[in-house]
Protein backbone atom coordinates (compact mmCIF):
# COMPACT_ATOMS: atom_id res chain seq x y z
CA UNK A 1 0.00 0.00 0.00
CA UNK A 2 0.64 3.62 -0.10
CA UNK A 3 2.26 5.48 3.16
CA UNK A 4 2.74 9.10 3.49
CA UNK A 5 6.30 9.89 5.01
CA UNK A 6 6.54 12.94 6.84
CA UNK A 7 9.84 13.95 7.59
CA UNK A 8 12.20 17.20 7.82
CA UNK A 9 8.92 19.46 7.24
CA UNK A 10 8.47 17.40 3.86
CA UNK A 11 5.83 14.93 3.05
CA UNK A 12 6.00 11.97 0.22
CA UNK A 13 4.02 9.05 -0.76
CA UNK A 14 5.55 6.19 -1.26
CA UNK A 15 4.95 2.20 -1.31
CA UNK A 16 5.15 0.53 1.60
CA UNK A 17 4.73 -3.30 2.88
CA UNK A 18 2.28 -4.02 5.99
CA UNK A 19 2.13 -7.54 7.75
CA UNK A 20 -1.05 -9.14 6.48
CA UNK A 21 -2.86 -10.29 9.79
CA UNK A 22 -6.16 -12.89 8.80
CA UNK A 23 -8.27 -14.45 11.30
CA UNK A 24 -8.24 -17.96 11.77
CA UNK A 25 -10.79 -20.33 12.96
CA UNK A 26 -9.35 -23.65 14.15
CA UNK A 27 -11.97 -27.00 14.47
CA UNK A 28 -11.05 -30.24 15.99
CA UNK A 29 -13.32 -32.64 14.51
CA UNK A 30 -15.65 -30.16 13.32
CA UNK A 31 -15.58 -28.07 16.88
CA UNK A 32 -14.65 -24.73 16.78
CA UNK A 33 -12.22 -24.28 19.37
CA UNK A 34 -9.99 -20.72 18.46
CA UNK A 35 -9.69 -18.21 15.98
CA UNK A 36 -6.97 -16.26 16.14
CA UNK A 37 -5.59 -13.64 13.99
CA UNK A 38 -2.83 -14.49 12.05
CA UNK A 39 -0.04 -13.90 9.28
CA UNK A 40 -1.02 -16.16 7.02
CA UNK A 41 1.30 -19.20 6.17
CA UNK A 42 2.20 -22.43 7.46
CA UNK A 43 -1.52 -22.58 8.88
CA UNK A 44 -1.62 -26.28 9.18
CA UNK A 45 1.06 -26.08 11.21
CA UNK A 46 -0.61 -23.20 13.45
CA UNK A 47 -3.91 -24.99 13.61
CA UNK A 48 -2.07 -28.10 14.79
CA UNK A 49 0.28 -26.32 17.21
CA UNK A 50 -2.40 -24.82 18.81
CA UNK A 51 -4.18 -27.34 19.53
CA UNK A 52 -1.42 -29.49 20.90
CA UNK A 53 -0.17 -26.82 22.96
CA UNK A 54 -2.96 -25.73 24.83
CA UNK A 55 -3.77 -29.15 25.87
CA UNK A 56 -6.73 -29.63 23.53
CA UNK A 57 -5.67 -33.11 22.00
CA UNK A 58 -5.33 -34.84 25.08
CA UNK A 59 -2.33 -37.11 23.34
CA UNK A 60 -4.54 -38.26 20.70
CA UNK A 61 -2.60 -38.57 17.22
CA UNK A 62 -3.53 -36.16 14.41
CA UNK A 63 -5.17 -38.24 11.57
CA UNK A 64 -5.23 -35.00 9.24
CA UNK A 65 -5.27 -31.57 8.40
CA UNK A 66 -7.48 -29.47 5.83
CA UNK A 67 -8.91 -26.20 4.85
CA UNK A 68 -12.78 -26.42 5.38
CA UNK A 69 -13.14 -25.33 1.39
CA UNK A 70 -16.60 -26.75 -0.62
CA UNK A 71 -14.83 -25.83 -3.79
CA UNK A 72 -16.35 -22.55 -4.40
CA UNK A 73 -13.18 -20.83 -4.35
CA UNK A 74 -13.83 -17.71 -1.41
CA UNK A 75 -10.40 -16.55 -0.15
CA UNK A 76 -12.07 -17.10 3.39
CA UNK A 77 -12.38 -20.92 3.08
CA UNK A 78 -8.28 -20.34 3.65
CA UNK A 79 -8.79 -19.18 6.86
CA UNK A 80 -11.04 -22.31 8.71
CA UNK A 81 -8.32 -25.45 9.15
CA UNK A 82 -9.90 -28.39 10.78
CA UNK A 83 -7.70 -31.17 12.58
CA UNK A 84 -8.74 -34.54 12.67
CA UNK A 85 -8.43 -37.12 15.04
CA UNK A 86 -11.03 -39.34 14.10
CA UNK A 87 -13.35 -38.05 17.18
CA UNK A 88 -9.62 -39.69 20.04
CA UNK A 89 -9.77 -35.88 21.39
CA UNK A 90 -11.51 -34.97 24.37
CA UNK A 91 -14.75 -33.21 23.36
CA UNK A 92 -13.71 -29.29 23.65
CA UNK A 93 -16.62 -27.86 25.43
CA UNK A 94 -18.19 -23.98 24.73
CA UNK A 95 -16.69 -21.46 27.30
CA UNK A 96 -16.73 -17.43 27.55
CA UNK A 97 -13.45 -15.83 27.18
CA UNK A 98 -10.51 -18.13 27.37
CA UNK A 99 -10.70 -20.19 30.91
CA UNK A 100 -12.90 -23.27 31.98
CA UNK A 101 -13.27 -21.84 34.57
CA UNK A 102 -15.57 -19.59 36.28
CA UNK A 103 -13.80 -18.88 39.59
CA UNK A 104 -11.38 -16.45 39.83
CA UNK A 105 -7.76 -18.20 39.72
CA UNK A 106 -4.24 -16.44 41.25
CA UNK A 107 -0.92 -16.64 38.89
CA UNK A 108 -0.37 -19.92 41.24
CA UNK A 109 -3.04 -21.68 40.34
CA UNK A 110 -2.22 -21.19 36.90
CA UNK A 111 0.75 -22.98 37.23
CA UNK A 112 -0.66 -25.54 39.48
CA UNK A 113 -3.11 -25.98 36.88
CA UNK A 114 -0.71 -26.48 34.38
CA UNK A 115 1.11 -29.16 36.38
CA UNK A 116 -2.31 -31.73 36.40
CA UNK A 117 -1.34 -32.09 32.87
CA UNK A 118 2.62 -31.16 31.89
CA UNK A 119 4.88 -33.41 33.86
CA UNK A 120 8.52 -31.75 34.98
CA UNK A 121 10.64 -31.53 32.13
CA UNK A 122 13.40 -34.39 32.13
CA UNK A 123 17.23 -32.78 33.58
CA UNK A 124 19.24 -32.01 31.27
CA UNK A 125 22.82 -30.82 30.72
CA UNK A 126 21.97 -26.92 29.55
CA UNK A 127 22.86 -25.70 26.20
CA UNK A 128 26.10 -24.34 26.42
CA UNK A 129 26.32 -20.73 26.77
CA UNK A 130 28.37 -19.68 23.49
CA UNK A 131 25.76 -21.26 21.27
CA UNK A 132 22.90 -18.12 22.97
CA UNK A 133 25.27 -15.48 21.82
CA UNK A 134 24.55 -14.51 18.45
CA UNK A 135 21.37 -16.77 18.55
CA UNK A 136 19.23 -13.27 17.60
CA UNK A 137 21.28 -12.21 14.86
CA UNK A 138 20.86 -15.51 13.58
CA UNK A 139 17.55 -16.19 13.66
CA UNK A 140 17.10 -12.87 12.31
CA UNK A 141 18.98 -13.39 9.01
CA UNK A 142 16.06 -16.69 8.48
CA UNK A 143 13.75 -14.48 8.58
CA UNK A 144 12.12 -12.88 5.72
CA UNK A 145 8.95 -10.99 6.51
CA UNK A 146 10.71 -8.75 9.13
CA UNK A 147 13.09 -7.17 6.79
CA UNK A 148 10.45 -6.08 4.76
CA UNK A 149 7.66 -5.15 7.68
CA UNK A 150 9.74 -4.78 10.67
CA UNK A 151 6.61 -5.72 12.79
CA UNK A 152 6.61 -9.23 12.83
CA UNK A 153 7.39 -11.79 15.67
CA UNK A 154 9.55 -14.70 14.97
CA UNK A 155 10.31 -18.58 17.11
CA UNK A 156 12.55 -20.78 16.13
CA UNK A 157 13.85 -24.43 17.14
CA UNK A 158 17.57 -24.94 17.72
CA UNK A 159 19.93 -27.69 19.29
CA UNK A 160 22.56 -28.18 21.55
CA UNK A 161 25.52 -26.76 19.21
CA UNK A 162 23.04 -23.79 17.93
CA UNK A 163 21.83 -24.91 14.60
CA UNK A 164 18.84 -23.45 13.74
CA UNK A 165 16.22 -26.11 12.82
CA UNK A 166 13.21 -24.42 11.90
CA UNK A 167 12.04 -20.65 11.85
CA UNK A 168 8.47 -19.40 12.07
CA UNK A 169 7.24 -15.56 11.89
CA UNK A 170 3.58 -14.41 12.32
CA UNK A 171 1.90 -11.38 13.95
CA UNK A 172 1.40 -12.94 16.87
CA UNK A 173 4.44 -14.34 18.91
CA UNK A 174 2.23 -17.18 20.30
CA UNK A 175 1.20 -18.43 16.87
CA UNK A 176 4.58 -18.29 15.41
CA UNK A 177 5.36 -20.85 18.48
CA UNK A 178 2.33 -22.74 17.18
CA UNK A 179 3.61 -22.83 14.13
CA UNK A 180 7.01 -24.53 15.18
CA UNK A 181 5.04 -26.75 17.87
CA UNK A 182 2.57 -27.61 14.67
CA UNK A 183 5.65 -28.38 12.42
CA UNK A 184 7.67 -30.58 14.97
CA UNK A 185 4.47 -32.69 15.97
CA UNK A 186 3.42 -33.24 12.58
CA UNK A 187 7.38 -34.03 12.05
CA UNK A 188 7.08 -36.71 14.85
CA UNK A 189 9.82 -34.51 16.69
CA UNK A 190 7.60 -33.88 19.76
CA UNK A 191 8.63 -33.71 22.39
CA UNK A 192 11.56 -31.82 21.87
CA UNK A 193 13.54 -32.87 23.94
CA UNK A 194 17.43 -31.89 24.59
CA UNK A 195 16.25 -28.57 21.57
CA UNK A 196 16.06 -25.18 22.63
CA UNK A 197 12.77 -22.31 21.47
CA UNK A 198 13.96 -18.93 20.94
CA UNK A 199 11.35 -16.08 20.86
CA UNK A 200 11.43 -12.34 19.54
CA UNK A 201 10.16 -9.85 22.06
CA UNK A 202 9.03 -10.89 26.00
CA UNK A 203 8.10 -14.12 27.32
CA UNK A 204 4.51 -14.44 29.14
CA UNK A 205 3.31 -17.65 30.84
CA UNK A 206 1.46 -18.48 27.70
CA UNK A 207 4.92 -18.78 26.16
CA UNK A 208 6.10 -20.53 28.89
CA UNK A 209 3.72 -23.18 28.45
CA UNK A 210 3.89 -23.92 24.86
CA UNK A 211 7.16 -24.45 25.33
CA UNK A 212 6.63 -27.19 28.26
CA UNK A 213 3.88 -28.78 26.27
CA UNK A 214 6.25 -29.45 24.09
CA UNK A 215 9.11 -30.55 25.69
CA UNK A 216 11.81 -27.93 24.56
CA UNK A 217 14.24 -27.57 27.83
CA UNK A 218 15.65 -24.12 27.37
CA UNK A 219 13.21 -21.06 26.01
CA UNK A 220 15.50 -17.96 24.97
CA UNK A 221 13.40 -14.64 25.00
CA UNK A 222 15.17 -11.24 23.47
CA UNK A 223 13.39 -9.29 25.85
CA UNK A 224 11.72 -9.50 29.38
CA UNK A 225 9.72 -12.75 30.73
CA UNK A 226 7.30 -11.86 33.19
CA UNK A 227 7.32 -12.66 36.96
CA UNK A 228 4.76 -15.57 36.35
CA UNK A 229 6.75 -17.32 33.01
CA UNK A 230 9.70 -17.07 35.63
CA UNK A 231 7.47 -18.99 38.57
CA UNK A 232 6.06 -21.54 35.86
CA UNK A 233 9.57 -22.19 33.93
CA UNK A 234 11.06 -22.97 37.32
CA UNK A 235 8.19 -25.33 38.26
CA UNK A 236 8.47 -27.01 35.05
CA UNK A 237 12.34 -27.27 35.31
CA UNK A 238 13.09 -25.04 32.08
CA UNK A 239 15.77 -22.99 31.29
CA UNK A 240 14.26 -19.69 31.39
CA UNK A 241 16.90 -17.07 29.69
CA UNK A 242 16.08 -13.82 28.46
CA UNK A 243 17.32 -10.00 27.45
CA UNK A 244 20.54 -11.82 25.35
CA UNK A 245 22.60 -9.07 23.95
CA UNK A 246 26.35 -9.94 22.55
CA UNK A 247 28.30 -11.57 25.54
CA UNK A 248 25.62 -10.85 28.20
CA UNK A 249 21.92 -12.59 28.88
CA UNK A 250 19.82 -12.95 32.46
CA UNK A 251 18.71 -16.27 33.38
CA UNK A 252 15.82 -16.50 35.39
CA UNK A 253 14.85 -19.92 35.97
CA UNK A 254 18.60 -20.89 36.30
CA UNK A 255 18.34 -24.12 37.97
CA UNK A 256 20.16 -26.62 35.02
CA UNK A 257 22.90 -24.43 34.78
CA UNK A 258 24.63 -25.24 38.47
CA UNK A 259 28.08 -24.35 38.43
CA UNK A 260 28.88 -25.48 34.68
CA UNK A 261 31.93 -23.15 34.16
CA UNK A 262 30.87 -22.62 30.68
CA UNK A 263 27.85 -20.19 32.53
CA UNK A 264 31.09 -18.05 33.56
CA UNK A 265 32.62 -17.82 37.10
CA UNK A 266 30.76 -17.01 39.83
CA UNK A 267 30.69 -13.79 41.40
CA UNK A 268 29.88 -11.88 44.47
CA UNK A 269 28.23 -8.27 45.36
CA UNK A 270 24.66 -7.03 43.96
CA UNK B 1 13.20 -11.91 42.29
CA UNK B 2 16.92 -13.31 42.01
CA UNK B 3 18.17 -13.12 38.23
CA UNK B 4 21.20 -14.77 37.36
CA UNK B 5 23.40 -12.68 34.86
CA UNK B 6 26.18 -13.87 32.40
CA UNK B 7 28.23 -11.32 30.91
CA UNK B 8 31.95 -10.99 30.01
CA UNK B 9 32.43 -14.78 31.48
CA UNK B 10 31.42 -13.58 34.64
CA UNK B 11 28.00 -14.79 36.36
CA UNK B 12 26.35 -12.61 39.12
CA UNK B 13 23.42 -12.91 40.95
CA UNK B 14 21.48 -9.52 41.75
CA UNK B 15 17.63 -8.67 42.19
CA UNK B 16 15.67 -7.79 39.34
CA UNK B 17 11.93 -6.56 39.56
CA UNK B 18 9.82 -8.62 36.78
CA UNK B 19 6.51 -7.52 35.36
CA UNK B 20 3.91 -9.08 37.17
CA UNK B 21 0.94 -10.71 34.96
CA UNK B 22 -2.21 -12.48 36.79
CA UNK B 23 -5.06 -13.96 35.41
CA UNK B 24 -8.57 -11.81 35.95
CA UNK B 25 -11.91 -12.54 34.87
CA UNK B 26 -14.75 -10.23 33.74
CA UNK B 27 -17.83 -10.98 34.23
CA UNK B 28 -20.88 -9.03 33.11
CA UNK B 29 -23.84 -8.77 35.55
CA UNK B 30 -22.84 -11.87 36.77
CA UNK B 31 -21.89 -14.25 33.58
CA UNK B 32 -18.01 -14.80 32.57
CA UNK B 33 -17.31 -12.79 29.35
CA UNK B 34 -12.96 -12.75 29.16
CA UNK B 35 -10.34 -13.98 30.97
CA UNK B 36 -7.62 -11.99 30.41
CA UNK B 37 -3.38 -12.07 31.71
CA UNK B 38 -3.10 -8.49 33.05
CA UNK B 39 -1.45 -6.60 35.00
CA UNK B 40 -2.68 -5.88 38.23
CA UNK B 41 -3.92 -2.18 38.92
CA UNK B 42 -6.76 -0.07 37.42
CA UNK B 43 -8.70 -3.34 37.34
CA UNK B 44 -12.13 -1.71 37.36
CA UNK B 45 -11.02 0.62 34.12
CA UNK B 46 -9.96 -2.56 32.52
CA UNK B 47 -13.17 -4.53 33.18
CA UNK B 48 -15.07 -1.50 31.68
CA UNK B 49 -13.04 -0.86 29.07
CA UNK B 50 -13.28 -4.39 27.81
CA UNK B 51 -17.15 -4.65 28.11
CA UNK B 52 -17.15 -1.50 26.36
CA UNK B 53 -14.51 -2.18 23.64
CA UNK B 54 -15.70 -5.42 22.77
CA UNK B 55 -19.32 -3.40 22.43
CA UNK B 56 -20.21 -6.66 25.24
CA UNK B 57 -22.37 -3.27 26.90
CA UNK B 58 -24.62 -2.61 23.59
CA UNK B 59 -25.06 0.49 25.07
CA UNK B 60 -26.01 -0.13 27.98
CA UNK B 61 -24.71 2.38 31.12
CA UNK B 62 -22.30 0.94 33.57
CA UNK B 63 -23.99 1.19 37.21
CA UNK B 64 -21.55 -0.45 39.21
CA UNK B 65 -18.01 -1.99 39.36
CA UNK B 66 -16.75 -5.03 42.09
CA UNK B 67 -14.70 -7.21 43.16
CA UNK B 68 -16.17 -10.67 43.58
CA UNK B 69 -14.93 -11.12 47.11
CA UNK B 70 -17.15 -12.42 49.54
CA UNK B 71 -15.09 -11.68 52.43
CA UNK B 72 -13.00 -14.84 52.83
CA UNK B 73 -9.29 -12.37 51.95
CA UNK B 74 -8.38 -15.20 49.26
CA UNK B 75 -5.89 -12.92 47.14
CA UNK B 76 -7.45 -14.70 43.58
CA UNK B 77 -10.62 -12.73 44.81
CA UNK B 78 -9.19 -9.68 43.44
CA UNK B 79 -8.89 -11.37 40.10
CA UNK B 80 -12.40 -11.40 39.51
CA UNK B 81 -14.17 -8.13 38.22
CA UNK B 82 -18.25 -7.85 37.92
CA UNK B 83 -19.51 -4.77 35.92
CA UNK B 84 -22.95 -4.30 36.65
CA UNK B 85 -25.65 -2.52 33.90
CA UNK B 86 -28.74 -3.71 36.26
CA UNK B 87 -29.28 -6.43 33.43
CA UNK B 88 -29.73 -3.93 30.50
CA UNK B 89 -27.05 -5.34 28.12
CA UNK B 90 -27.68 -7.88 25.95
CA UNK B 91 -26.57 -11.54 27.43
CA UNK B 92 -23.42 -13.05 26.41
CA UNK B 93 -23.66 -15.93 24.57
CA UNK B 94 -21.01 -19.00 25.49
CA UNK B 95 -18.43 -19.35 22.40
CA UNK B 96 -16.01 -21.27 21.60
CA UNK B 97 -12.86 -19.22 20.66
CA UNK B 98 -13.18 -15.46 20.48
CA UNK B 99 -15.57 -15.49 17.40
CA UNK B 100 -19.32 -15.73 17.34
CA UNK B 101 -19.86 -17.40 14.48
CA UNK B 102 -18.46 -20.81 12.79
CA UNK B 103 -18.01 -19.90 9.34
CA UNK B 104 -14.46 -18.46 8.30
CA UNK B 105 -13.91 -14.30 7.91
CA UNK B 106 -11.42 -12.92 5.34
CA UNK B 107 -9.89 -9.71 6.80
CA UNK B 108 -12.99 -7.32 4.69
CA UNK B 109 -15.55 -9.52 7.04
CA UNK B 110 -13.66 -8.71 9.50
CA UNK B 111 -13.76 -5.01 9.00
CA UNK B 112 -17.42 -5.23 7.66
CA UNK B 113 -18.62 -6.74 11.06
CA UNK B 114 -16.97 -3.89 12.85
CA UNK B 115 -19.19 -1.36 10.79
CA UNK B 116 -22.03 -3.38 11.53
CA UNK B 117 -22.02 -1.82 15.31
CA UNK B 118 -19.60 1.22 14.88
CA UNK B 119 -20.63 4.11 12.60
CA UNK B 120 -17.76 5.96 11.28
CA UNK B 121 -16.20 9.02 13.19
CA UNK B 122 -16.97 12.26 12.56
CA UNK B 123 -14.37 14.17 10.22
CA UNK B 124 -12.55 16.63 12.48
CA UNK B 125 -9.33 18.63 11.93
CA UNK B 126 -6.08 16.03 12.16
CA UNK B 127 -4.03 16.89 15.16
CA UNK B 128 -1.59 18.92 14.58
CA UNK B 129 1.48 17.24 13.28
CA UNK B 130 4.12 18.97 16.31
CA UNK B 131 2.04 17.50 18.69
CA UNK B 132 3.21 14.04 18.07
CA UNK B 133 6.80 14.64 17.41
CA UNK B 134 7.95 14.19 21.09
CA UNK B 135 4.66 12.16 22.56
CA UNK B 136 6.76 9.26 22.64
CA UNK B 137 9.27 10.47 24.90
CA UNK B 138 6.56 12.33 26.99
CA UNK B 139 4.59 9.49 27.27
CA UNK B 140 7.33 7.40 28.51
CA UNK B 141 8.55 9.93 30.93
CA UNK B 142 4.82 9.18 32.87
CA UNK B 143 5.52 5.45 32.36
CA UNK B 144 6.48 3.99 36.01
CA UNK B 145 7.00 0.30 35.21
CA UNK B 146 8.17 0.22 32.31
CA UNK B 147 11.64 2.07 34.00
CA UNK B 148 11.76 -0.82 36.33
CA UNK B 149 11.07 -3.88 33.80
CA UNK B 150 11.13 -2.74 29.93
CA UNK B 151 8.70 -5.08 29.31
CA UNK B 152 5.35 -3.01 30.28
CA UNK B 153 3.21 -1.65 27.22
CA UNK B 154 1.63 1.74 27.43
CA UNK B 155 -1.46 3.81 26.59
CA UNK B 156 -1.86 7.09 26.84
CA UNK B 157 -5.01 9.75 25.79
CA UNK B 158 -4.29 13.22 24.45
CA UNK B 159 -5.33 16.16 23.31
CA UNK B 160 -5.24 18.38 20.63
CA UNK B 161 -2.58 20.21 21.93
CA UNK B 162 -0.59 17.45 23.29
CA UNK B 163 -1.19 17.44 27.03
CA UNK B 164 -1.12 13.21 27.76
CA UNK B 165 -4.49 13.36 29.75
CA UNK B 166 -3.97 9.73 31.11
CA UNK B 167 -1.21 6.87 30.58
CA UNK B 168 -1.71 2.98 32.02
CA UNK B 169 0.63 0.61 31.58
CA UNK B 170 0.00 -3.11 31.16
CA UNK B 171 1.87 -6.38 30.08
CA UNK B 172 -0.77 -6.07 27.03
CA UNK B 173 -1.00 -3.70 24.96
CA UNK B 174 -4.90 -4.09 24.42
CA UNK B 175 -5.06 -4.40 28.32
CA UNK B 176 -3.58 -0.83 28.52
CA UNK B 177 -5.95 0.87 25.84
CA UNK B 178 -8.92 -0.87 27.71
CA UNK B 179 -7.60 1.19 30.87
CA UNK B 180 -7.47 4.36 29.31
CA UNK B 181 -10.86 3.55 27.79
CA UNK B 182 -12.35 2.42 30.74
CA UNK B 183 -10.93 5.17 32.89
CA UNK B 184 -12.71 7.82 30.00
CA UNK B 185 -15.88 5.57 30.13
CA UNK B 186 -16.05 5.76 34.16
CA UNK B 187 -15.62 9.71 34.03
CA UNK B 188 -18.14 10.22 31.42
CA UNK B 189 -15.54 11.56 29.40
CA UNK B 190 -16.57 9.28 25.83
CA UNK B 191 -16.98 9.40 23.00
CA UNK B 192 -13.28 10.46 23.03
CA UNK B 193 -14.12 13.12 19.82
CA UNK B 194 -11.17 15.04 19.16
CA UNK B 195 -8.60 12.86 21.53
CA UNK B 196 -5.83 11.00 20.44
CA UNK B 197 -4.56 7.33 21.62
CA UNK B 198 -1.02 6.67 21.56
CA UNK B 199 0.15 2.97 21.99
CA UNK B 200 3.33 1.33 22.62
CA UNK B 201 4.58 -0.75 19.79
CA UNK B 202 2.38 -2.16 16.82
CA UNK B 203 -0.63 -1.24 16.19
CA UNK B 204 -3.07 -4.41 14.77
CA UNK B 205 -6.94 -4.59 14.41
CA UNK B 206 -7.96 -5.09 17.83
CA UNK B 207 -6.54 -1.78 19.04
CA UNK B 208 -7.60 0.26 15.91
CA UNK B 209 -11.23 -1.30 16.84
CA UNK B 210 -10.95 -0.73 20.71
CA UNK B 211 -9.68 3.18 19.17
CA UNK B 212 -12.49 3.60 17.49
CA UNK B 213 -15.32 2.13 19.17
CA UNK B 214 -13.85 4.90 21.89
CA UNK B 215 -14.60 7.34 19.50
CA UNK B 216 -10.56 8.36 18.92
CA UNK B 217 -10.08 10.27 15.91
CA UNK B 218 -6.27 9.82 15.74
CA UNK B 219 -4.32 6.36 16.98
CA UNK B 220 -0.30 6.60 17.33
CA UNK B 221 1.71 3.57 17.29
CA UNK B 222 5.50 3.30 18.02
CA UNK B 223 5.85 0.79 15.66
CA UNK B 224 4.02 -0.42 12.61
CA UNK B 225 0.49 -1.03 11.93
CA UNK B 226 -0.37 -4.30 10.00
CA UNK B 227 -2.45 -4.11 6.99
CA UNK B 228 -5.94 -4.95 8.14
CA UNK B 229 -5.28 -2.28 11.01
CA UNK B 230 -4.52 0.31 8.32
CA UNK B 231 -7.73 -0.94 5.82
CA UNK B 232 -10.02 -0.45 9.23
CA UNK B 233 -8.38 2.94 10.32
CA UNK B 234 -9.67 3.79 6.72
CA UNK B 235 -12.60 2.78 7.02
CA UNK B 236 -13.58 3.96 10.23
CA UNK B 237 -12.08 7.33 9.15
CA UNK B 238 -9.26 7.46 11.75
CA UNK B 239 -6.10 8.79 11.63
CA UNK B 240 -3.51 6.20 11.77
CA UNK B 241 0.14 6.58 12.32
CA UNK B 242 3.24 4.94 12.88
CA UNK B 243 6.57 5.02 13.52
CA UNK B 244 6.88 8.42 15.23
CA UNK B 245 11.01 8.54 16.01
CA UNK B 246 12.30 12.48 15.87
CA UNK B 247 10.65 14.34 13.05
CA UNK B 248 9.79 11.35 10.96
CA UNK B 249 6.75 9.68 10.66
CA UNK B 250 4.36 7.81 8.66
CA UNK B 251 0.76 8.27 8.33
CA UNK B 252 -1.31 5.16 7.04
CA UNK B 253 -4.69 6.12 7.27
CA UNK B 254 -4.05 9.91 6.09
CA UNK B 255 -7.59 11.10 5.04
CA UNK B 256 -7.93 13.79 7.73
CA UNK B 257 -4.48 15.25 6.89
CA UNK B 258 -5.57 16.41 3.47
CA UNK B 259 -2.97 19.14 2.13
CA UNK B 260 -3.07 20.49 5.81
CA UNK B 261 0.31 22.64 5.72
CA UNK B 262 1.42 21.62 9.04
CA UNK B 263 2.13 17.92 8.23
CA UNK B 264 4.75 19.00 5.64
CA UNK B 265 5.17 20.21 2.32
CA UNK B 266 4.24 17.63 -0.71
CA UNK B 267 6.79 16.23 -2.52
CA UNK B 268 7.00 13.80 -5.51
CA UNK B 269 8.93 10.80 -6.22
CA UNK B 270 9.62 7.43 -4.24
Amino acid sequence: MLVTTVEGGLRRRRPDELIVEEPMSIQLDGTLVATTMRTPGHDYELAVGTCFTDGLLGGAPVRGVRYCADGSAVDSEFNVVTVETGGLAPTPTPRLGNTTSSCGLCGTESIDQLCTWLAPLPALDPIPFDVLRDLSDRVLDAQGLFASTGAVHAAAAFSRNGQILLTREDVGRHNAVDKVVGRLLLDGALPATGLGLFVSGRASIELVQKAWAAGFGTLVAVSAPTALAAQTARRAGLTLIGFVRGDRLNVYAPERIGDDPRWGSPTTGA
